[in-house]
């Protein structure tokens, strides 16, 4: 497999960055196979009410697309 | 919506940025549905006899994906 | 005047990204004086229905704080 | 509400990053009103004896301010 | 045309870094019309025993997209 | 034209920062042919008042010139 | 102390940066205790008739604040 | 203790980064003394079967050196 | 020679992007004196027909000028 | 005057950073007038047997151009 | 193995970058084994009478360390 | 010699960032040979009593290795 192509998508979570990446990796599996792998590009969270109530991570995500020269 | 998408475009204008970047949301809306931002990557302008002829912004845009999973 | 404070902020218009400075720096200096310049970090919008309805404008702002040494 | 102000904080733990926010938001939530979301600039720790003591996270964090022009 | 999209890639090659985003081009072009450029984001290279086997350059890369407001 | 030049300039206006880039590629202009594009590095205004007086923009300027080898 | 505050200030010297931020440092503590330390995020000076007339230090500062929940 | 020496690593896990870094300097620490902070450069994850299966974090390692002059 | 001037280039090439410097050395020292060394800013390259048509580097080129206070 | 003109130098000295720019300043002066301010973008030194014997400091440099449209 | 270790090197040629990088590949892995991956920090270039003379690139070299804990 | 190796150090002076990269040079040079230059990447100070206390410099430092393949 000689190209591989990037996209950026942000996952959302009540838990953690660890959980948010992890919902945005199962969502994008449902439409893309052959994801190898995530890089963080930006932490953030929501508030109210003086408490985090959402963590947000935006990652780049690298899948393999077949070489069909 | 627990998954947003990023994409990245070029809006071109003659008149100014901020004509620039609606046009890359009004094209981009289209083909995509629930776009909530846009964030300003870049702004460049194409120059011609002395004078600025067309303004460019290169744009990222979030999108909400229904989550799937 | 020997020392400056850096505040940031953001600054919103529907009008454009100028209008929002603008904005920013009249809300600041209904409590701050001596502001003298802004400097522009980062240019987002808000999107509904496939057009801008928001511009908003991060913004470094600086104002001479008395040197009472 | 047309104006928001961004503050810089460091949140701090001995669990983890996401601790480390929100004792920075809950501290900062004591003083100020209408804090919305908060943006990871770095993460560190603080290590002795070989091991992970102190989680540490800079934040800056968005609040809105009455525009009282 | 007013508006172009980007894309990011990730060629691979085993001779050089204009061979590996040679091999993205026309990858992409087999199914994108009209790339107008690619711009270089990181220029990487696997190692095996001690020897550089393969180059792989991240490109974005640029392709109008047809204005159909 | 083989090779580019890329000079950097701050244009100034009193009415936004697309007449600033105007400004600044009207100037240099008059000394320079064949000016391409420009790229904007940085936003910044003069405050005096509080009120937003001047909008200076930082720009990269590209320009041929001619492969006299 | 389990939360820190940062802000960010220009300090200003006739005789070099080492004396502009010292001079931030003591502008600074007249009204706000326990700083630990700065951070030099960009140094420039003003040049009058061909001599730099005042070196100026943008420093970000951090400074204990106390843990009231 | 006049100088530190920075190190980078980067930390596996299969639980989490907070994990992660504590494997690098649960590792560094059998060969080096006097670790004393972390700074995470990146935070990246991979992935198999459509689920994050390792979380990897890049991180710079600061601990002192004696002052041998 | 105690002072270095820094100009920008853009420099084209159809083979790849050692040679697109070559050309933009080349070509400024068909004007400039003393120039020690080139540092690599950006790396692009046109397409046409799904094929890289052109290689271009922007690069930063340092050269000594002479110290007449 | 409406518009400036930024060119960037390398300072040298054998007594400390400020007196490198001092020296870039002084060198630039002698053809270029209306210098208003440097900027910094670099420190290095260089180093010889164990010492450091010369200082380098990469500057921007601002100066005034006339409008003459 | 579940640590891995980055280190700098700068690798020179006459001919290119591709080959640069594997003169600091080869050169490292005469002390160093596992490399896995090189990442391009910098790419810059000595000139001698107006002509390229040699070329540098800045890498980063990964490396896996046994894990002794 | 064909390949430099790059390390990091933060020295440490309580009377300027000259004098802290003089120190981690000179402890450096205890034991690597033919230091060439350092490159500042980050300038901090301590603060105690609203006074700075100590001055700190994060610098590369390349030096050559002997290219012993």
């Amino acid at each position: 497999m000689q190209v591989a192509k990037i996209i950026e998508l942000i996952g959302e979570s009540t838990t953690g960055w660890e959980d948010a990446i992890q919902n945005a990796v199962k969502n994008a599996s449902t439409t893309v196979d052959h994801i190898t792998g995530v890089e963080v590009l930006n932490l953030t969270a929501n508030v109210q009410n003086g408490e985090v109530v959402e963590y947000k991570a935006n990652v780049k995500m690298a899948f393999g697309v077949r070489d069909n020269r």
